[in-house]
């Protein structure tokens, strides 16, 4: 049998994975790891505490496979039979390491004389290579068998398990791996205010000269797009990802906000702290989302200085001055109403910018004329004001999501085209 | 082979699963379903996009469990390979369903003509049963067999998968299984303002006479527990429940905010509702999630106001009137401080009641007398003010969400007791 020496399964032992009261999120976390060494999860398999069950998915991965890694299982209660299953597996008897035993110990110190029990937790499989583990009781061990595979146990607890992938899995099997193995190198480009088939319609073919991938991935708030290219070493494909990075940004302009993994809040605070302005919110909508994510990151108050929630209509016009007639005439989600918002906030707040939303987020609330999903947006900086309506699909936290993502890119948009708005409502409305 | 009539196994389908880029949160919802009707989940597989690989996935299963339901790889794409995978193993050809394929016409009207690729989405294994699927374009099909057992597929979106389990796979489920089989029944506590140790010391042995597993569930936003009682039915184990709701009642009294799993903002929502209040905020460090987590619920209207998000020293002193001696004084973060917020919220509202909270959410900010974590939280009601000081531990997103729920927490308990506010701070330090 020729195996594909890439390939690696994962099984994942717990009653409380298979119960539904824990999701395992250590998978996804080994994929991303073994990914950026050239290596791919072709199967996951998800048991029981039971050495049957363990034994048996371990054997048919060791038979499609080779190489497994197995999770949980590695505590010291009865429950836990991953080190006798494996033990069972490869043919082999447990070994009580008194390294690890006085480790144990040690760890316990603090707490009293270390119950007998744990000794279990001292064994491994004959001829095993132990990974310590400094976070936990339970160390990672790999076992291998010129015929049967190779089989690494890891423990449960996710902090535990990325710890010992990282500093000891990778290298590990970084090592016994193929030199000349091709791996992943990605770049991240994020976009907002443009829709997933308008970008798609845009780039058409013009990557399809380079060897970089192109994956479209939505996000609530807007698209993000991974480019990928595979190799032996970074300086391989890094050009072909910088030309393929300058090209996307020729085609997709002021659509794109970060090249990263960046959040817009973080690109427009960093903005505003680059140009020493401080912003003021008025929400209606949205409600205090705007400027809760505004200071999600440490060190806002550089460029947040605060705001107004907007929810009655009362307050528009007591905490923004908003016209009660205009309000009348226009209803609370109109132009009119989100301009005067905006200026209200700028000019009450004495921050130089200021950010308005008010709209209609559903489920009541809608009409034929102004339909739930009716979003009005306005931005003011200095004495001018620049606003935009939108249609926004989805249900209630969707709608708000979505408006105060909204909200931060015109803001961005106005930002990029200097302190003034001219010209900014005809731009963001391609798409 | 006798089987475990009440075995179910799962296999997720889907190369995105096992690269890492997507977690899949479609099983454990399955199995909490499942568990309701008495069945159980006793191994889930993750396989490729690839038929031989689903083929082989679902022949083991069905030769272990007989019951099997898997998970995505329904769409209309050249990687979406389930349903051939599944006709092979069950020796049955697809069949194309008419009125499916009108279905999805209709589907697309608005979009245009479909594409003819996507007639795939209206074959079935012949014989199978489908489930209508309103909110996507694939149906849920089942598939049984005399001899090889019961295949259920489901499309992979949650939204989809989740409602098709509800509406379709646990009524069709339910009405296969054995009726005698004893099934959990359950009931939740939600409680804010005590610490789990603190619970389960006050609990001790007070349930044990009761047929009743409590089990505590501890959430960034404070302890919930869950009682579980085992019976074919639940009239059997309704009054053993009950019975231990009230003593819990007794035990924890206003630590609890409700039976059922609605959110803390809804419950101090209805109150506010109930008593005909209208509700300020005044945020700083929360800087507006507490108004976002107030109008999440559709009718906020009803009952929330606005507010002010006064992140800047500025903004308290112009917004709200806060002093500015006492600012210098006290600093931002202290009862004065506290205070003249909520009592600043409430006069310039107009609103009956208003809730202020201020607090050094960290990462930096923090000193020897204040470190981080230090939170002071207000409420006025009328003319009273009461005020709570808390040292909330963890990272700059956890104290901004436990400041928030605390500052939920100590309006609702200051309604509970009446318009008035006496007696509060005494009642809140109890843990």
């Amino acid at each position: 049998m020729t195996r594909d020496r890439t390939a690696v399964e994962l099984i994942a032992i717990g009653d409380e994975l298979l119960s539904g009261a824990t999701i395992d999120t250590n998978a996804a976390y080994i994929a991303l790891e073994l990914e950026a060494i050239g290596l791919r999860v072709t199967r996951k398999s998800t048991v029981a505490d039971a050495e049957d069950a363990i034994a048996d998915a371990l054997r048919s991965a060791l038979e499609r496979t080779g190489t497994v890694i197995t999770t949980g299982g590695l505590g010291p209660t009865r429950d836990d039979v991953t080190r006798s299953a494996v033990a069972r597996v490869f043919g082999r008897p447990l070994e009580f390491r008194q390294e690890l035993w006085e480790a144990l110990q040690r760890r316990w110190a603090r707490r009293g004389p270390i119950p007998e029990t744990n000794r279990v937790q001292a064994e491994v499989p004959a001829g095993g290579t132990v990974f310590p583990n400094p976070r936990g009781t339970a160390p990672g061990i790999a076992v291998a068998d010129a015929k049967l595979g190779l089989c690494i146990l890891l423990p449960g607890p996710p902090d535990e398990l990325r710890a010992l992938v990282r500093e000891a899995v990778v290298p590990y099997l970084a090592e016994r791996a193929d030199a000349s193995v091709r791996r992943p190198f990605r770049r991240y480009l994020r976009t907002a205010g443009i829709a997933e088939s308008a970008i798609a319609q845009r780039v058409g073919s013009a990557l399809d000269d380079l060897p970089v991938d192109v994956a479209f991935l939505p996000e609530i708030d807007g698209n993000d797009l991974r480019l990928t290219a595979w190799g032996s070493d970074e300086s391989e494909v890094a050009g072909a990802l910088d030309r393929a990075v300058e090209r996307l940004r020729e085609i997709l302009g002021a659509h794109i906000y970060v090249e990263g993994t960046a959040e817009l809040a973080e690109v427009v605070g960093a903005m505003l702290r680059e140009r020493g302005l401080k912003l003021a919110v008025a929400e209606s909508c949205t409600a205090g989302l705007i400027a809760k994510r505004l200071t999600d990151p440490p060190g806002a108050s550089d460029y947040f200085w605060g705001g107004f929630v907007v929810y009655d209509d009362r307050a528009k016009i007591e905490l923004l001055g908003v016209d009660e007639a205009t309000l009348q005439l226009h209803g609370a989600v109109s132009e009119p109403v989100v301009r005067q918002m905006a200026e209200g906030a700028r000019s009450r707040s004495g921050a130089e910018a200021a950010v308005a939303v008010t709209g209609i987020a559903g489920p009541a609330g809608g009409s034929a004329e102004k339909p739930v999903g009716t979003v009005w947006l306005a931005v003011a900086v200095g004495d001018e004001v620049a606003a935009r309506g939108v249609h926004i699909p989805g249900a209630r936290d969707a709608v708000r999501a979505r408006a105060a993502q909204g909200a931060l890119d015109l803001l961005r948009r106005v930002l990029l085209r200097g302190e003034g708005s001219r010209g900014v409502e005809g731009m963001i409305n391609d798409h």
